[in-house]
């Protein structure tokens, strides 16, 4: 390499450096995506190369370089942030809107005849690189993606984690790998796939029963997988792994090779092999290694749909995570009543408290995501997240959102409760009244098994938009088991397609969370964790509908209740009676009595 | 031709003939689907070719003949019929069921390499075409739309209809076909579009302010339609123009040019011109006439968007036959109850009498549809219509579904009741009343403008998915201005693709018509129309909501008041209101005190 190396370079500096390659290359645009090979949420720094090349750290954002542009593409939730890391940069933030034409199809319009995009190939999923690709060459332009210009530019790159990798054990892991494995061999078989690849890391962890701490939040490792019909391959650094972990998996027909080594395995399958992949979820660099004669067999990964259905036993471990979680929730909300007027409390304070009350709980293992304590204006940002630098003083009156969740061996919680601080509003607690009112329509709905899940979003969102209101973010996301808090492929949302992958299976776990948000004044938000339930068979064929898992009180003083039906009190007062009698036994003193006042029927 | 003509000849013996000539042409496969050129609901005769080839007169369903097979693909509606049809003529009924694979698919599966399959290209639509046209070019097969093998054997073949088309006049007619043709040359120059091609009846009858009485119930009229910038033809038998109707549309700029001649003009279009087409809506045949140097615009007719959206002084003509409607109904149904035990009331006499009244109503034009008069497992069959072979008479117990509606100068109506006879049991009258919940639920809702319509149906189903029941019909279809029961673009049903054209916008009509059919016992059903209109625009944006046109009692007798909440019975009860304050004053005697009796309060 003959580029100087650039030790900490600016912004500036490193854009310079960076198009001094691009040309030297030919390049007319360099893409840099928010992804990583695994295509993952959360990014190990590693692959924050967006964030290092433009110096917007926003978690979602997609940068383009030209010779004579760069830009940044990032939606709402980021303006605030991009605009003040952006300045001065010579970096442009692109505001990115539904429905709005995003950064590729910028780039199909501006890429000029005969002109090159570059994207390192290992970071863009196979299924945008095709569209990106088809979009370029009907204007004469050209993809790559065999590049990675990033890497000769940035010298102080981070390493790639290195947390060691355990075993999901019985009794919470109540389907062993082989059977797991078995099952998957079986639709392999069906679909006529010698091999199956995998990329993505919770569908890893969750098929070979295996956790790591490479990633916040996610308990999954770095990782690829290949399947055949009498071998299945882990890449993993092998630093990760003990000797003990290694020879049980060997034991269990599961070969370990490095993760540097899965070019090679994928480049040694033989032409007429066929190979199933989720071209949304394998990266275009990785697939660049096959043989020309692989048969592609394409479609949803088989673990993702077998992964969010739960079994009876997962069920059963829920159910007791989601009791310490609520125990936990009893505690802090005793703790925050007593604070009130006694102690400076922050949105900082409450997350440490929050924490701290999980913490003590059996099977506790981490957070499932950074806590949201938001207040007033600040919870009208949907993902919002105090800092040491920036976070509000909680005093005065208005309403204080909190959304919180944790990783327990047998399960993973995420639950949003709203906190009345002194003498909230008539317009605060109708919103807040509101929301709950689609909280219970969708909580209390029956529905055919199968039915695609965004259409069952409007059912929430009914009483919602009777106010003339309605909410950018979807009304509920899957959720795992002991793994990420955000899984498919289910999706309430009305802004997501109804895609045949989104139907509604027993066994699934989805949040309801709709909410109301007036920028500058306050957000309400009210989310609950849902299980899918059979309902039983009638002529008309099987229904499905929802057991509410979360156990929290929804605090009464935050609301209207005369704006309720009789209907939706009664799910309300059935719900926190539910809630006493399944909390009281974890708890005692203030969080007993706590709980005890805050379930009182209306 | 060197074929015999067939006079008369039997199933078997047509079949025989038609695979004589696909020998001589060399057609391993013939597909007759039930279309025309104009790809309408209801044919005329001429185009019923699948009917004379096959015995088998259900309205929809497809014909495929092979050398050694012959089938008949149609959905549950028609089994029965089918299966009586089809008995001894050789021809297979295959049962098309929802979400199996269908006629197109069996010919992309059974075609062998380097066959060919026919199919008449004038009456396959583009996309279909295309679809078919793809899958079996994969296996290695091809698809012929140039040859009309039918024609060479039906030798009694109908004539094409030839009824005289007259003008939509003010004031019903609001918007003048020259306004609509400048609207349309607009959205032609922002797509880029040279020549607009029109083959769908009711938007052509739309856009030039036309009618006729081509085809059953829809008062449109057989046509094409070729717009440039700067000249409108339109495509008809000169038969069905009177000399001052032409006179008057050459006035504004409309050229008439006979039936036959449609293939000319498009052939006459020079290369490079730009044609919009909407490829679901325009067949194969006809757009094989085109110079290849043709560019095509595809998408959705813009008349198909534009006629959907009714004006506000549309919508002012719509309440008023809406009311000559409801005031029709009420003098029937008090005919009903008078004549309950005192004669002989079958199925057709319900559809002889409540035409003759809505024939008394002035403004009146003709049924827009076939009368349902359905008796309890009559009902249970959502198609059904009764004949004078086979219907039933009205006695005992039970629950009489009556679906129907007329086509008005002012507007097109569509509604559905439920009548009791004798005592209906209590599983009927719950049966009525979560049906009645589900018309509640989605009158009352409020909603996003531009939401795409398939999303709304869960809406209106909660509370009937709530019992364990669904229903495979959608919960909505688009109706028209004096034009066609059933338009487009909007739909709201869950089994329909939520395609962006979908989208709700203000002045659509629509039904809410949720259902409830317990096979071999009774069906519930009950129908309303309501338009789109703006509820106001807030900082999270635009809503709309429904305003229900339809004016007629919804019969108390058939419900368990006991089931509907508070907020229900008020809306109940506001409708009921409504729909006396404005029947009153066009009805007396019988009729009027009809109306009081079964508007009374819950």
């Amino acid at each position: 390499m003959s580029t100087q190396p650039s030790i900490n370079g600016s912004v500036p500096q490193r854009l310079a450096q960076t198009r001094e390659l691009m040309s030297r290359e030919g390049i007319h645009a360099l893409l840099v995506p928010s992804a990583d090979p695994h295509l993952s949420e959360y990014l190990p720094g590693y692959w924050q190369g967006r964030q290092w090349l433009s110096g917007f750290h926003g978690s979602v954002g997609t940068l383009i370089v030209t010779p004579d542009f760069a830009g940044v593409w990032a939606d709402s939730r980021y303006w605030e942030q991009a605009t003040k890391e952006l300045e001065g940069s010579g970096i442009e933030l692109v505001k990115l809107q539904p429905g709005q034409p995003g950064p590729l199809d910028w780039l199909a319009e501006q890429t000029p005849e005969g002109g090159v995009v570059a994207v390192d190939g290992a970071v863009m999923a196979v299924a945008s690189a095709r569209t990106l690709g088809g979009k370029l060459e009907e204007r004469g332009a050209r993809l790559r993606t065999d590049i990675d210009l990033l890497s000769e530019v940035w010298s102080d790159r981070p390493t790639l984690p290195n947390e060691p990798i355990y075993q999901h054990l019985p009794p919470q892991a109540t389907v062993s790998r082989t059977e797991k494995l078995g099952k998957l061999r079986e639709v392999m078989k069906a679909r006529g796939a010698d091999w199956h690849f995998i990329a993505t890391l919770d569908d890893i962890a969750w098929l070979f029963n295996l956790r790591g701490g490479d990633v916040s939040f996610n308990p999954v490792f770095v990782s690829f997988a290949l399947i055949g019909q009498d071998q299945a391959t882990l890449f993993v650094a092998m630093s990760k792994v003990s000797a003990e972990l290694r020879a049980t998996l060997e034991q269990d027909g599961v070969t370990l090779r490095d993760y540097s080594e899965v070019a090679d395995a994928l480049r040694a399958l033989p032409a007429g092999a066929s190979l199933q992949i989720d071209p949304a979820r394998v990266t275009a660099g990785l697939l660049d290694n096959l043989d020309s004669g692989v048969k592609l067999v394409e479609g949803l990964n088989p673990t993702t749909l077998a992964k969010s259905q739960k079994s009876l036993a997962d069920a059963e471990h829920i159910r007791l995570a989601m009791e310490q979680d609520g125990a936990a929730l009893c505690e802090f909300f005793a703790w925050l009543e007593s604070a009130w007027g006694r102690e400076r409390l922050t949105e900082l304070t409450i997350d440490e408290h929050l924490t701290a009350a999980r913490m003590r709980r059996p099977g506790y293992v981490s957070l499932s995501f950074n806590t949201i304590a938001a207040f007033n204006a600040n919870g009208a940002m949907p993902h919002y997240h105090a800092t040491e630098e920036a976070h509000a003083v909680i005093e005065g009156d208005g309403l204080l959102l909190i959304d919180s969740g944790g990783q327990y061996l047998g399960g993973t919680t995420d639950i949003t409760r709203m906190v009345p601080v002194g003498t909230p509003t008539e317009e605060q607690k109708r919103d807040c009244t509101r929301v709950l009112q689609g909280v219970i329509a969708l909580s209390r709905a029956q529905f055919p098994k199968g039915i695609l899940s965004p259409l069952l979003d409007a059912i929430a969102r009914a009483p919602i938009w009777a106010e003339s209101v309605d909410y950018g973010h979807g009304t509920g996301h899957g959720v795992g088991y002991f793994l990420n808090v955000h899984e498919g492929p289910q999706v309430i949302a009305y802004q997501a397609a109804a895609a045949p992958q989104t139907a509604m299976q027993p066994g699934m776990i989805t949040s309801i969370e709709p909410g109301t948000y007036r920028p500058g004044r306050w957000g309400v938000r009210i989310e609950n964790l849902v299980l899918n339930r059979e309902a039983g068979k009638s002529e008309f064929g099987e229904f499905l509908k929802f057991e509410t898992l979360t156990l929290c009180p929804i605090d009464t003083r935050c609301l209207v209740p005369a704006l309720l039906t009789e209907e939706e009190k009664q799910w309300f007062n059935a719900y926190h009676a539910q809630v006493r009698e399944r909390l009281a036994p974890l708890l005692d003193g203030a969080a007993l009595e706590w709980l005890n006042t805050r379930t009182a029927a209306i």
